[in-house]
Formats: C-alpha cells, sequence, structure tokens
C-alpha cells in the first residue's frame, strides 16, 4: 500500500466520522429521537412531553456541546451512573491512551526514522507519497544492521512501561472494587450463597418438602375453582412454589434443622427457593462473614455433592438456567467448550465457501433480472470487490449472539458470568479470526498447522506479520474509526424508531434502556489494543491511527454512558482481569514476533537476549495474579467483618433482612408476570439480544 | 534377544534372589543384627539384653517365617503399625497386582497367541527357545490385519478396568482417610494455622513486641553472670523466645487485639511463635473449624501480606524454613524449578561425557598399576561391559538426595511436603531418564526436539517404543527384582552395623528408627506400573514378571514395615494423589503409542476410533480431580464439626489447649537440647538423609 492510499483512505473516514458527529449533533436534539440517542435520560426525567412541543433554530445548528458534557464528566460520575462496571469500560480507553501516547513518542520520533532511513527495500519511488508503507516498517531495517538494537531496547523499554501501567491500573481498580463495596448498601447478593444439593439426605428432605407442599397444593386446589387449576396447571404449581416461602417456610426450616450440622454457627435465613429439577437454593445468612464462610469451606465430604456458588445479584440471575435439568447441564458444560474451540478455529472454512459460491455468475442464474445491471462494469466491479467483505460482515454479524447463547447454556447462573464469558470467548474469535487469518492467510486448517509445530511460530509469524502492516492500519482507519461512529449514530435504533413512529403510532410504553454490551465492545477495543502492542516497533506508522481511535472511543463511550446505557447488573469491576490477561497476552505474542524478526535479520544475539522478556512478563503476570485476582474472585474477611460490624446496629437492617426472604424469586414463578413468564424458557437471553 | 537369554538372565536373577532371601531370613535370627533388621521391635521392647545371650540351633537354618507374618498382617495393623502414609504404600501394591492380574489374563491368553501367530517377522529360527522376543510383541502381527481390532479392543477393556481400580482405591483412600481423622485423637495441627505476616501493620507490631523483649532481656542479662551471657550469646536470644511464649503472652495478646479485626468469632490461642527474619507464626485455635475458617478465606486486602498455610505436625516442621530470609525463600522459589527441569531434561549429558571420558585407554593412563590387569581380555570386556552402566548407577545414586535438596530449599514448610514435592520430581525424573532416553535412544537433545513437535510424538513413539521391549523385560528382572532384595537383606546398613560392632563397641546409644524414604521408593514403583501399562498391549511378555515383582514387593515391604521402618510423620494419606496421577499419565501414554502403532500398522480406522479413549480417561480423571482431591487438602467442615462437638465435653481438652500453646517450638530454640541445635542448621534433612 502506497503512503498516498493510505493517505486517502484517512481523509475518507475522517470525514464520514466528521459527517456522523454533525448529522448526530443535530440529531440529538430532535425530541423525537430522544428515544435513540438519550433513553437514559427519558427513563429518569420523563420529560418528552415537555420538550416536545418547543422549536427553536438552535436545534438545527450543529453543535459540540456533548463533547464538552462527555469530556467533563468525572469519575466519581461514572461511578454513579454506570457503576464500578462502566468506570472499567472507559478505564480501557484511559489506559490504552497512556500506553500509546507512549509508544507514539518513542515509535514516530525513534523507529520510524531508523525504519525509513534503512534500505533493505529497494524503493525506486523517491517522492514521499509513492513510499510503500513498508518502507516505514522494520522491513525496510538492513539485515545484521546494528540499528535494530534500538527495536530491541524499545522492546524491552515498551514491555516495561506497559506492566508499570498495567500493574498501577490493576491497584487502582482493586482498590475501588474494595471502596465500592465499602460504600454500598447491603444487598442481598453479598449476604447470600447458591446452593446446589445432590445429595440423597437433602434430597430426601426436600422430597418430604415436597410431599407436604402436594398435600397443600391439594387442598388448596379444592378451595380454588377447579376450572383456574386445570387451566393454569404450570402456574398452579408455581403458586404452591411461592405459598412455600411465604407460608410453610417454619416447617421447611425445622426439616433443616436435621441437615444443618455443619453450619450452626452461622444464623441461616430460610429462603430455599427450590425447584422441581435442580435441587438449587439461594441460601441467605445474617452477615456477610456468615456467608463467605459457607461460600469458602468444603461442606459435605463429597465435594460434588455439596456444590456452593456465590450469589449474583437477584436481578443478574439467569432463570432458565435452573429449570435446565442436570444432565442437560452437564452435556453441555462438555460440548459448549469443544462447539466454541471448532467455531473459532474453523469459522472461515464456510465463509470462504460462501464467499467462493457467491460470484457473479452465480448471481446471475439465482436472479435473472439483475442481469442487465450486473453486466455494467461499474456494478460488476462493485460487486466482486465488495460481495465477499460483505458476507464476511454478515457472518461476523451472528458470531456475537452465537457465543453468547454458547456462554448461556454452558451453565452460568448470572447474566453477568455470561457476558464475561462470551466476552473471553469474542476476544479469542477476534484474535483467531482477524489477527492469525491476515496474518498467515491461509486456510483455518494451514493456520491450525501452525500451531500443532510451536517450534516454528516465531519464524512464520516474523515471516506473516510485518507484510500484513498495512493492512491492520487502513482496518484501524477504516473498521475502527467507523465502528464509533456507528455507535455513537446509532443507525439501527434510529431507524427503527423512526419505523415505529411512522408507523404504529405508539408511544413506546414498552419502552427499555439498553445495557452497553461489553461482551461485544470490551473485545473489540482489546483487539485495537494488541494491534498497537504487536505493531508498535515493527510498524510504528499504525500508532497515531490508534490514538485517534482511542481518543474518539475515549469521548463517544463517555457520552453513551451518560445518555444512552444504563447497567442491567453490576459485577464491580470483574471485567477488569480480562483486560489485564488481553494486554499480557499481546506483550508476549509481540516478544514471540520480536524473537523470529531478530533471527530473520540476522542477529541471533538479539533473539536470545530477548528471552528473559517474556520470562519476566510471565513472571509479573502471575504475581498480578496473586496480589489482585483473589480480590475479584471475592472479598476479603477484613473488608466483611468492618461491613458487617458497621451495620449491625443501623435501624434498616431488620427490615433489609424481611426483605432478603423473597428477595431471590423467579419472575416466572411470581404470579404478577403471568405475561412475561412463558417468554422467559424460549428466549433466555432476552436482554442481551435486544441490545 | 532372544527367548533363551531372557531365561537365563530370569534364572539368575531367580536364584539371586532366593538366595538373598535365605540369608536374610538367617542373618535377621542373629541377636547382633536386630539393629539393622527389626529396629522397630528394639525401639519399642528394648528387648536386646534377654536375647543376646541364648543360642539355638534354629537360628542357623532358615525359615519363611517372615513371610507369613508378613502376609498374614491385616490393614488395620499395617494402620496402627504405619500410619495411613504406611497403607498407601501397601495399597500401590495391591492396586497393581489388581490392575496386573487382569492385564496379565488378557495380555498372555489373548494377546500373546495373536502375536505369535502373526509373521511380520521373518524369523528364521523355528525352535521357540531361539525366537526373539519380539515375535511375542505386536511388531510380529502383520500390517493392516484385522487381528489389530484384538488390541484395540484391549486397549479399550484395560483402560476401563484401570479405571474403575482407580476410582474404587481412591474412594477407598478417601474415606480411610476420613475414619483416620475421626479416630485420631486431637492433635496440635488441626487446631493450627500457619501465618505468614509481611504486612507492614503487623511488622510494626512485631518490632513493638520486640522492643519490649529486648528491653527485658537485657534486664535479665543483668541478672544473670554477664560471663555466661556472652558465651552463649546465641542461646540467650533463644532463651529470650521461649520466655515469650511464656511469660508475655499476655502482652503480645493485647498487641494482638489491635489487629485480628478480621477473626473476632474465632478464639485464638495466642501461641505466637515468631522469628527474627521471618514474620511467621503458628496460630492456633480453639476448634478445628476455626482453624479453617482463618485458612480458607482471605483475611486482607493485600492477599500477599497475610498467608495463610495449613500446620504441619510439630514433628513434621522443617523449622530450617524459617531460618531463610524472605528473599532468599522467594528467589529459591523460583530458581529450584527450572534448576529440576535442568536437571531432569540435560542429566544424560554429562552422564555421557563421563561415560565417554572413562574407558579402557584413559584408566591406563590414569591407573598405570592397573596395566597388567586391563590387558586380560576377561577383564578389559567386564569394565568395557559394565563400567559406563556403573558410572550410571553411580550418578542416579546421587540424584534422590538431590531432588530432596530441591525441595528442601523450594520452601516448604514440612518435611512431608518436601518428601512429596521431590517424590513427584523423582516420578518425572525416572519417567524422563529411563523411559523416554531408552525408548528415544538419542541425545537429551533429541529428545526435546520430539516434544516439541507435538504433532509427530505419537508416530516416533509408535517407532520406538516397540522396540525397547526386550530391554524393559529385562529391566524388570534385574532391576526392579535386585532392588527388592535388596530392599530386604539391607546391604548397606548390615556392614554399617557390621563395622561399628567390630571398631566402636558402642552399644549403639545414638541408635534412631529410619522412616521409609517414600520420596524414593514410590516413583520406582510407580515407574513399574508405567512400563506395564504402556507395554500391557505392545509386548505382554512383560507382565508374569512385573506381576512377580509385585508381589515380592508387597510381602518384603509389608515386612519392612512391621519390623524395619518407623513413620516419622503421618500426612494422612497424601501420597494417593501422585499414584493416582501417574497411572493416569501411564494410561495416556499408552493410548498415544497405542494412536502411533495403529497408524504405523496400517488400520487407520483403528487410529481415529482411538481418539475418544484419551479424552474419555481425561475427564474421569477430571471426575476424581473434583470428587476426591478437595479431601485430599483439606477437610470438610462436616467433619471438623462432628470432631470439634465430639470433644467439646471431654475431659482432656483443657489440658490439650495447655499443652497446644507450647506445641509448636523451634528444637533449635529450646534449651533442652542444647546439643542438637548446631546439627540443625548445616543439616536441615538430616532426617531423610539418614534413611
Amino acid at each position: 500500500m502506497l503512503l498516498s492510499a493510505l493517505l486517502t483512505s484517512v481523509g475518507i473516514n475522517l470525514g464520514l466520522c466528521l459527517l456522523f458527529f454533525t448529522l448526530y449533533s443535530i440529531l440529538r436534539k430532535q425530541p423525537g429521537n430522544l428515544y435513540v440517542y438519550a433513553p437514559r435520560l427519558v427513563d429518569k426525567e420523563k420529560s418528552r412531553q415537555q420538550e416536545s412541543g418547543d422549536f427553536d433554530l438552535e436545534r438545527l445548528l450543529p453543535s459540540a456541546g456533548w463533547v464538552r458534557n462527555a469530556w467533563q464528566l468525572s469519575e466519581d460520575e461514572i461511578l454513579s451512573v454506570s457503576g464500578l462496571d462502566g468506570l472499567v469500560f472507559t478505564r480501557i480507553f484511559t489506559f490504552s491512551l497512556r500506553v500509546f501516547t507512549i509508544a507514539g513518542v518513542i515509535g514516530i520520533f525513534i523507529l520510524l526514522p531508523v525504519n525509513y532511513f534503512g534500505n533493505q527495500l529497494s524503493d525506486d519511488f523517491d517522492h514521499l507519497p509513492n513510499k510503500s508503507l513498508d518502507s516505514f516498517s522494520i522491513s525496510n531495517v538492513n539485515d545484521g544492521s546494528n540499528r535494530l538494537w534500538v527495536h530491541f531496547s524499545a522492546a524491552y523499554i515498551f514491555t516495561g512501561v506497559v506492566c508499570y501501567l498495567l500493574y498501577n491500573e490493576h491497584n487502582y481498580m482493586s482498590a475501588k472494587r474494595i471502596a465500592c463495596f465499602y460504600s454500598s448498601k447491603p444487598q442481598p447478593h453479598q449476604f447470600t450463597i447458591l446452593w446446589f444439593i445432590e445429595t440423597s439426605k437433602i434430597q430426601n428432605l426436600i422430597n418430604d418438602a415436597d410431599k407436604l407442599y402436594r398435600k397443600l397444593g391439594w387442598m388448596k386446589s379444592n378451595n380454588h375453582s377447579q376450572q383456574k387449576f386445570r387451566r393454569d396447571g404450570f402456574l398452579g404449581l408455581t403458586g404452591r412454589k411461592v405459598s412455600l416461602s411465604d407460608h410453610y417456610e417454619k416447617k421447611l426450616e425445622d426439616l433443616e434443622d436435621n441437615v444443618r450440622d455443619g453450619a450452626e454457627f452461622i444464623g441461616w435465613r430460610g429462603a430455599w427457593h427450590q425447584f422441581l429439577e435442580v435441587p438449587a437454593a439461594f441460601v441467605s445468612f445474617k452477615s456477610r462473614l456468615g456467608a463467605a464462610v459457607a461460600l469458602h469451606i468444603q461442606q459435605g465430604v463429597n465435594p460434588t455433592e455439596w456444590v456452593t456458588e456465590q450469589a449474583p445479584e437477584p436481578r443478574d440471575v439467569h432463570w432458565a438456567f435452573f429449570s435446565a435439568s442436570f444432565i442437560k447441564r452437564w452435556i453441555f458444560k462438555l460440548v459448549v467448550p469443544v462447539a466454541c474451540f471448532a467455531l473459532i478455529v474453523l469459522y472461515l472454512i464456510p465463509v470462504v465457501i460462501v464467499q467462493g459460491l457467491a460470484n457473479l455468475d452465480q448471481l446471475e442464474t439465482w436472479f435473472p433480472f439483475l442481469k442487465g445491471i450486473l453486466s455494467l462494469t461499474v456494478v460488476s466491479q462493485v460487486i466482486t470487490g465488495y460481495l465477499p467483505s460483505l458476507i464476511l460482515q454478515l457472518f461476523m454479524f451472528f458470531v456475537p449472539p452465537i457465543m453468547l447463547t454458547f456462554s448461556a447454556i454452558q451453565g452460568y447462573i448470572s447474566r453477568s458470568q455470561i457476558e464475561r464469558s462470551a466476552c473471553s470467548k469474542m476476544l479469542w474469535f477476534i484474535i483467531w479470526n482477524v489477527f492469525f487469518a491476515n496474518v498467515l492467510s491461509g486456510s483455518a486448517l494451514y493456520e491450525v498447522n501452525v500451531f500443532l509445530e510451536p517450534k516454528n511460530i516465531p519464524r512464520v509469524l516474523a515471516e506473516a506479520v510485518p507484510g500484513q502492516a498495512s493492512f491492520f492500519i487502513s482496518y484501524v482507519v477504516t473498521s475502527g474509526w467507523t465502528k464509533l461512529s456507528s455507535e455513537l449514530f446509532r443507525l439501527t435504533p434510529l431507524v427503527c424508531s423512526f419505523w415505529k413512529r411512522l408507523f404504529s403510532r405508539k408511544d413506546g410504553n414498552e419502552f427499555e434502556v439498553p445495557s452497553l454490551p461489553y461482551y461485544n465492545d470490551i473485545p473489540t477495543i482489546l483487539f485495537f489494543g494488541l494491534l498497537g502492542i504487536t505493531y508498535f516497533f515493527l510498524a510504528p506508522l499504525i500508532l497515531p491511527f490508534l490514538l485517534v481511535y482511542f481518543c474518539l472511543g475515549y469521548i463517544i463511550f463517555r457520552n453513551q454512558l451518560l445518555n444512552v446505557y444504563a447497567p442491567k447488573y453490576e459485577t464491580n469491576g470483574k471485567f477488569w482481569p480480562i483486560v489485564h490477561n488481553s494486554t499480557v497476552f499481546s506483550l508476549i505474542l509481540m516478544h514471540i514476533i520480536a524473537f523470529g524478526i531478530f533471527g530473520l535479520k540476522k542477529l541471533p544475539l538479539a533473539s536470545t537476549l530477548l528471552i528473559p522478556l517474556p520470562v519476566l512478563t510471565l513472571i509479573f503476570n502471575a504475581y498480578c495474579q496473586n496480589r489482585f485476582l483473589p480480590l475479584f474472585k471475592a472479598y476479603p474477611t477484613e473488608c466483611l467483618v468492618k461491613q458487617d460490624r458497621k451495620e449491625q446496629n443501623e435501624a434498616g437492617m431488620t427490615e433489609f433482612y424481611d426483605k432478603l426472604v423473597t428477595a431471590y424469586q423467579d419472575p416466572a414463578l411470581m404470579p404478577v408476570q403471568y405475561a412475561r413468564s412463558t417468554d422467559r424458557d424460549t428466549s433466555p437471553l432476552l436482554h442481551s439480544t435486544e441490545v
């Protein structure tokens, strides 16, 4: 790719971005679009009625007020608006900006000149715009040149800087997590664990209890009209369930006495929620410490019979999980990782096949009426040029929902866990199918083959990666920038809203504030980070464009968090470890490529001296895992006790305990929500797919 | 190797074994050898004075009474004699006997005839004794023959049988472990955790306490004679330590109050044992559950500052660990695994170099006076034949102590942990340097190279492993059987004892009962298990010899546990998971070889159909890990509470609590043991190297 071509592409995309920004700044001021651009405000203030009438000219003029608002947003405001998860999300941008500002300074002012004044590539064009982009990359440095030691030092310095920033950020995040815990009011999930019971002992208890309910249910049904009982068979059963936690708690507690040998030191609240097929129960305790003790110590002799898990927030529970049978969950738990692995590794095979099928001749056969149009040179060129990438995009479109479904049936008990798992899956998917697929530019099987011979990986990568520099530079400019402006512009919701207003005329009673799809956005951002880290010393020209990307993202996502998205759950920053792991992986990948490059460039000493770098990075990573990861899994005794003590004598606690008993109730089993209960089983991921 | 050669070797070794057994049965009856062959009895009954005088003819006749005694030993007796660790050790033999009896039946009656009646190898000799051993191996089955499906089925059936037996044994061991826990009296380590404190908060506390002691130590020293204080500077310091736990406990407890925010729910016994350099303390609790709670829940916000570990038995504590500085331990923790890996992988390189140096000419140059003898053909043949293997054995001799030292400086707090870690290290060492070195029969670097190309591993192994069948059969017969008889005969202690009686004439006041060196014996036995499992379907001829090995081992080790070894600590069966892992590894290795073999034998369908086998085995393994491993790490609440309750009102508990305070005291810091305290620092592993 020539420099001039890159500059053209940059110009076009910059223009598009500006256009989108301008349109956005006008459209957002139209009252009709409030549902699209500020659903949070609508939800909060219900102010649409007032504004809709007024009209003034200012509404039609583009303005940059939203940029200022987003810029001025403080961290505390983000915390109050979107919780710690929102803060983690924005910190990804700040962290990346810091990393790539330093990388940019080193790359542009030191590495770029070194690369440019090499003459390994015989470049005939002296004129700058006609220079190939490769002359700015490490490929242009002469083999065996001592200038490569500049790159070598850069790799060490950059790794040190990234690790330092990463440590700081991890430290900051842990502190925030603890601070948020301290400042939070007592919440049901802090006092509750989820208890899976597959022992015959408890099973018998439940059977006993069940018999009781059956008897009572029968008595009840005789009191009610016989017809209703028949029609609402399923709901009649749920009615029984609800009555359980209200009326027969006493009886159940007596039964519990027989089995809580091991737990007499903690007060139980008898909030058993028990289901027909899965003997799982939310068990709440009087203190956070009580819940932690029951969670962390193995209870029974057979650890597979008494399994405990941290309870998610009540709003975060993935209830569909509970209605799946044990065998079904067990099978899915084994099958899903395999299916996910297969999808990631073999994804490109069907794509290539479909791309092969969808050529011009085939289209003419399928749609004869297009023959006239297709014979035009311009049209045929556009189609042959864009059809393959259109197909790729189309396939790509389906991957996030598939990953989400995979995670959902894998057996996680909460939506947040599902999203986190989907987030990791998506990250691997993008790294494999965008990075490695483009770099190795072969079939999926060829890629797999490379990784079966680990000895050759550095060499193969070092040969292939620098060659794709120009592709990834334009990828940042086109895909990266465009994704951000479309995020801001929200084209699909805009069209939908327009359509609705035009035809249905309903005033949006079923309106719901969307939540930020972390599982889709975080991997994308992290992937750009990976590109920056791996190409930092290969082709530093990528860095300015990445910096623009992260700047734009910083502003846009802060704006969206403020106006558009409302959190559906709060994991208290549990997404952060994914960011950490991805960054460490990027660093190691960079080291492997560097190891190969110095070998190819006939500087074997540099290759050898590079070996300590990944080792040190991995030690750093191990330290961070020891130091910070436990905090992201559970809170330490120190915090639990401090918080428990603080609230011991507070007035609201008895009220809170009373509420705790009924905090976890399957919405499908609640009589109020008859209408929704049927939806639940067919679309367990409703909240996520709506986003 | 020809069948006749094998039979000769078997005959010779069987004769040697019988000779050793006969000598043993005579020598053990001589009163002077009681120290060698029955130190346990000596220690227990102190009966040597009575017996030494009597003499009768029966003492000179060989007898098999010891075999009967060993055979009749019941499991409960083993438990009472050697604890659960001894039982685990004997169960390795019972388990192996079960596995290889079934394998033997399948192998000898089904696989062996199938192999023998193939004709892939053109064997010119029709006479049975002249048959090559290879004609009994899978190499003799014709390529692509359908008879290979017999081997295929055997692999599946055998894997199923082993997994079934493994599960049963694991189940049995867990049950025994729990039963032993229930039947044990209250023991200090059950109530105690080891607490590493590197926080400034606690550091300040300790500094405060230290100042106190320093003041008091000064006052004390002024009361004592000035001279004694100077001479016993080191011991004066330890005196201070002891006084700490006796007199100033109260003061310390007050100080503790400031930092036990997070632990008010459990009663502490103020048994702080604190050291100058390492801020580590044994903290005892009033109940087992209290200790478990403090152990399992992360205490402080920074998990690296408050580290807790299970306390070992007082007799099991590796006190040298505490005198190493923090930085030293941290560095060793990183360096030791690398050093151990290097030793395992590169061990053969120096051996080969030394073997190359120590040839006949070199010997003549070094020891000119041997020239005459060396020129004899017989002598030179023996030397060229045996010298390399002698050198190998000599090098081998140093490996177990090295591994033990590695584990000791790696930072384990107890001797049992050190032995367990050394046991795993030795296992890997033997597998790599005996199995793979012989199979791949190349240089160490060639071996490493094979494993860097994982795709080729099955093919390379399938080509190489069957060829070494005859070597490993004779390895079992020579090395295996010999090791057992020398274990029984105890040549080195016998000679030492003889020497002592001849020259020193002391009546063994410093006599110590040895403990079984698990770290050396378990890996050897497991390695024979690995040989059996991998060669089961390749060369079933190995199985009868293995069965003899395990039968002999069963009798001999039971005899030794009864008469010779006394346990120095009790891990309550924690060695078992090593046996489990080794067996699963052997199975997977067998599957990989089988996969390669069916490929080589042109039966690709069988190769493909074999893939589920390792996958299923790994799933089985994962299940076992979930089901049983937690029990081998810590006891569940159910057991702890049951035991705590049982003892709540027992009379001896107050007395026990009083003893608990002083249970953990560094022998080097105890005034009684002045004489021994100097030994400790120079030979931290005294108890193990004596064995």
